[in-house]
C-alpha cells in the first residue's frame, strides 16, 4: 500500500482508478488498450468463472473452444452483425516477420501477406455458427448448448481497466434450438442465471429489462439484460442475453431435418459477461479506504493478523491463529495468516482494508490471556472483541451471510432511494444531474431515444421485465407511451 | 460413430486423424492451422487444467492475465529469443474495417494503421519481464511466481489436430528469483510436477532430462523436458521447464536490491505444457476401436447403459441404474447414464468405446432378475458379470485404480523394451527403422548432432537426468563421450 486513495466524491473517477491499480487488481499494458490482471485480481476474476461456470454446466451447458481469428469475410455475412462488430478490431495481415536487411530488429516480412485477412475475434457468432452447420443435421443434434471462456478484442481508443479495454476476458454462450420458443427460454434463462450471480454472489442489485432496437447486439432480435446503479448513479450494464432469431443460421445456412423430416432453420441465442464485473463489483462496494468484497466472492473471506513483539509472543500467537485457521479451512471458508514480520500491524490493517477482505481478526498476547480475538468487519468497520471459543463455524458463517446481505442492501436502497419517476423533462435532465436513473415515458422511436441521448448524454437503460402498463406521454415529445422505460448515463 | 477407425498398423497418421474427429475431440476449422475444439475434448482438457492449476497453487504460484499482443520491439530484445520465435506469427497491422465502397463486404482501412506493429503472442517471456520491472524492486518482492492460462500463436503450415496447430492453448508459467540457485531450483520442481501429472493422471512413463543446446528454448541457459514414447515409437515433447538466467532481466533491465542493498539482476524460469498433451494422451493409449481414457482423466469414469425393450423393463432398469449412479456419484465417481432412446444398445457401446470411458456398466431385465451387471473394461475388453451388491465404492476404485496402472504398465513396457542401446551407427539406424528411441553415445557437438538428424531424421530428445557416467564414442564420429543421450524420431 503506498498512498491514501483519491476520494470518491472529490474525483470518482481517479479514486476508480487508483484503486484499481493499489489494490493490485489490474494495470495499463505496454499495449495501448490492454491491461495486465494482477495475480489479486485475476483470483476474483478465477472465483466468477468458477461460480459462473457450475452454473452453466448445471443448467446443461458444455464448454468447448473456437478460433482466435476470424476470416474477414464471415464478418460480412449477417448485415447487422457486421454494421455492429467490423469496425474497430485486431487485423492480422501477416504471418511472418524477417531480420531487418538494414541491422537490427525485425520487420514485416512482405512476402508474408495472408491471402484473406484475419480479424481478431470481438465476438464469435460468425466462426461458431459456421461450425455449427456441420454439427447440426437433425432434431436429434438440438438443442446444442455450448459455453466458451476467451479473450476478445475490439479495438478503444480510451479504455478504462476492466470497464473499457482493448482486450478482455469472458465467457460466451452460444446455443442452437429447433423452436423459437425455445431459444427465447433459453436466452431468458441465462438471463436469470446471471441475475442471481449478481445479485447473489457479487450483492449488486440489477434492474433485469431488455434493450431498445437501437441498444440492441448486432443481430440479435431481442436483447436482454441487467443493469447495474454505481455509487456515482451511473449504469453499468452487466451482462446481455441475446434471442438471435434465425438470423446467424440463415447467414450460414444452418438447416435441420425435423421430426416431419421437413428442413427449417436453426434458432439461437448468445449471452455473456466479462472482465466488467470486475468494474461493476469495484463501483458497487468500495469506498475510500479501498476495495470491499462480498465474502460469497471473495478469494480471502478472512485475513488473520498476529500481534506481538517478541519471538516468544508470536509463537503463542501464531500457535493460536493457525488452529483457528486450520479448523475454519477445513470447514471450507477462505483464510490466509498474514505473518510477514517485514511489516507492522498497523500497515497490514490498512492494506487487506485496501484489498477488501470481509473479515480481519487480530490477536496478541493481551487478547490470548483475555480469551478474545478482536474481529473487525470491513463493510461497516466495526470492530468487537469476541470470545476465541465462539469463533466456529456457525458464527463466521452468520457474520458472512450478514456481511453479504448487508452490502446488497445498501446497494440496494442506493438504487431505489436514486431511481427517480418523473414526468417532465426538466425534471429528467435535474434527477439525471442529481446522479439519478430515471423512469420516464418514452415515446418509443428511436429518433426520441437519439435525441434525448444527445441532450442529456442519458440512454435508455432498459425496458425493465416489470414495468407495468401505464398510459402516459413521453417525457420529451408528448407523444403517447404505454410503460416507463429506465433512463441512465452509463458506462 | 459413423465408421470404422484406420488400423494403427495400416496407417498410423489417418487413424490418429480419424480417431480425433470421431471421438469428438476436436477439428480442423474455417481458420487455416486453427482447430475447434469440441465439448468432449475440451472436457478432457479441462480436466487437465484443473489438476495441474491445483498443482501450481501448492507449490506457491498464482494466476494472473497478461496481453495478448507484444510488441513488435518487444521481440527483439532478447537476441536469441527473437531468432527462435519472431519469424512465423500472426501480425496485427491495422485497427480497423471499413466498408467496401465499390459495393458489399469490409475492406482494412488503410488510415487505421498501427505506428508499431503488433505481434500475437507466440510465448509471453517478452511482455512479462517488461511487466516486472514494474513489479520488482527489492529481494522481499522476490520470489515472484506466476501462472498464465492462455492461447497462443505460432503460424504453421502443416498442422495436425492437437500436435502442431497454429493456435493452441497452454498454461506459462513465468517466475523471478533472487538466486541462480533458487531459480535452478524452480525449473526442477516444476519439471517434477508436470513428470508427477504426466505419469499419475496421464498414465504415461516419461523420461526427464536436458535439451542439448541446438534444441534448446531460445534464451534459456537449460531446458528441462519431459520426452514419452508413442505407439509408433516416435518421442512427444510432453512438458519443458526452462531455466532462462538472467537473460530476460538483462533484456528488460529487471534488477533488485538484495539485502546488502546492492542491485542485482533477477534469475528467471518459465515452462509450459499445451494441448499438445491430448495428442500425447490419444497416442500412447487408444487403439483401433478408439480413445482410451485413464481414469484419473476421465472426464466420465463409467457409462451406464440400460437395456429393454418394453417400457416397464426401461422403467425397472432405470431405477436401478439411476440408484447405482447416484450413489457412485456421492461419493465422488464422475459417472454418465446414456438412456438415449433413440440409439441402440451395441451402437452406444461402440460410441462409448470410440471415447474411450474407462468403465462400462451395462443392465437388463435379466440382469435385474440374476442381481448382477455386466462390466466392461475399456483397456483390456473384459466383460465380467459381477453382483450387484458389489458395485460399491471400494471396488470401483480398486477396478478404476487398476485400469490406471495397467495402461501405465502397457506403456513402460512398451518403452522398455522398445529403448535400445546400441554403439554402432549401422544399429543405430536399424533400431530407429524398428519405430524405437536410442540411447547412444554423442560427441556432443551440434555439428554432429545436425549431421545425425539430417541423415537419420533422428534428433536428441533430452540427455536423462538418469544417464549414468560411460565412457563410450559417438555413434557417427567415433570421438569420446561420457554418456548416452536419447535419440528418438519426433512428433
Amino acid at each position: 500500500m503506498s498512498k491514501k486513495l483519491p476520494k470518491r466524491n472529490e474525483n470518482y473517477s481517479e479514486w476508480y482508478q487508483e484503486l484499481v491499480i493499489q489494490a493490485d487488481l489490474a494495470e495499463h499494458s505496454a499495449v495501448s488498450g490492454c491491461m495486465v490482471i494482477k495475480p489479486y485480481g485475476y483470483g476474483i476474476w478465477e472465483r466468477m468463472q468458477q461460480i459462473l461456470d457450475q452454473k452453466f454446466k448445471e443448467t446443461g451447458h458444455q464448454n468447448a473452444y473456437f478460433p482466435l481469428f476470424i476470416p474477414k469475410s464471415f464478418l460480412s455475412k449477417e448485415a447487422q452483425h457486421v454494421d455492429g462488430f467490423a469496425k474497430e478490431c485486431a487485423v492480422v495481415t501477416h504471418h511472418r516477420l524477417k531480420n531487418d536487411p538494414n541491422g537490427k530488429g525485425v520487420i514485416v516480412d512482405p512476402d508474408a501477406k495472408l491471402e484473406e485477412e484475419l480479424i481478431v475475434r470481438p465476438t464469435s457468432e460468425t466462426i461458431i455458427w459456421h461450425t455449427y452447420k456441420k454439427w447440426i443435421q437433425s432434431y436429434r443434434d438440438l438443442p446444442l448448448l455450448i459455453n466458451q471462456w476467451a479473450n476478445v478484442v475490439r479495438w478503444e481508443m480510451r479504455t478504462r481497466l476492466f470497464l473499457r479495454t482493448t482486450e478482455f476476458l469472458w465467457q460466451e454462450g452460444h446455443t442452437a434450438h429447433a423452436t423459437q420458443e425455445e431459444a427465447i427460454a433459453e436466452a431468458k434463462q441465462m438471463l436469470e442465471v446471471y441475475a442471481d450471480f449478481v445479485e447473489n454472489t457479487l450483492s449488486i442489485p440489477v434492474i433485469k429489462g431488455v434493450k431498445t432496437e437501437n441498444e440492441r447486439f448486432a443481430g440479435a432480435l431481442e436483447t436482454y439484460c441487467i443493469e447495474a446503479m454505481m455509487q456515482d448513479g451511473k449504469a453499468l450494464q452487466a451482462g446481455t442475453s441475446h434471442f438471435l432469431g434465425q438470423n446467424f443460421a440463415k447467414a450460414f445456412d444452418v438447416q435441420y431435418l425435423n421430426k416431419n423430416n421437413q428442413l427449417e432453420y436453426v434458432w439461437a441465442t448468445s449471452w455473456g459477461v466479462s472482465t466488467r464485473l470486475m468494474g461493476a463489483l469495484i463501483m458497487s462496494h468500495s469506498d475510500d479506504d479501498g476495495l470491499i468484497l462480498p465474502p460469497n466472492l471473495a478469494p480471502i473471506q478472512i485475513v488473520f493478523i498476529p500481534i506481538y513483539k517478541t519471538n516468544e509472543e508470536y509463537a503463542e500467537v501464531m500457535d493460536k491463529l493457525e488452529s483457528i485457521a486450520d479448523l475454519l479451512k477445513s470447514e471450507g471458508f477462505r483464510v490466509k495468516i498474514d505473518n510477514d514480520d517485514s511489516k507492522r500491524p498497523g500497515w497490514k490493517f490498512a492494506e487487506w482494508e485496501l484489498k477488501g477482505v470481509p473479515l480481519r481478526f487480530s490477536l496478541g498476547p493481551k487478547d490470548l490471556k483475555n480469551h478474545q480475538i478482536e474481529v473487525f468487519r470491513r463493510d461497516t468497520k466495526e470492530k468487537s472483541f469476541i470470545p476465541i471459543e465462539n469463533i466456529v463455524s456457525n458464527y463466521i458463517s452468520m457474520l458472512l451471510n450478514d456481511i453479504q446481505k448487508n452490502l446488497f442492501n445498501i446497494a440496494q436502497n442506493r438504487l431505489k432511494e436514486r431511481t427517480i419517476y418523473v414526468d417532465s423533462y426538466q425534471e429528467f435532465k435535474n434527477s439525471l444531474d442529481n446522479d439519478c436513473f430515471v423512469m420516464a415515458h418514452w415515446d418509443g422511436t428511436t429518433e426520441t431515444e437519439l435525441l434525448i441521448k444527445e441532450e442529456t448524454k442519458a440512454t435508455i437503460r432498459c425496458i425493465p421485465l416489470d414495468s407495468p402498463f401505464e398510459e402516459g406521454k413521453c417525457v420529451k415529445t408528448g407523444k403517447p407511451s404505454q410503460r416507463r422505460v429506465l433512463f441512465a448515463r452509463a458506462y
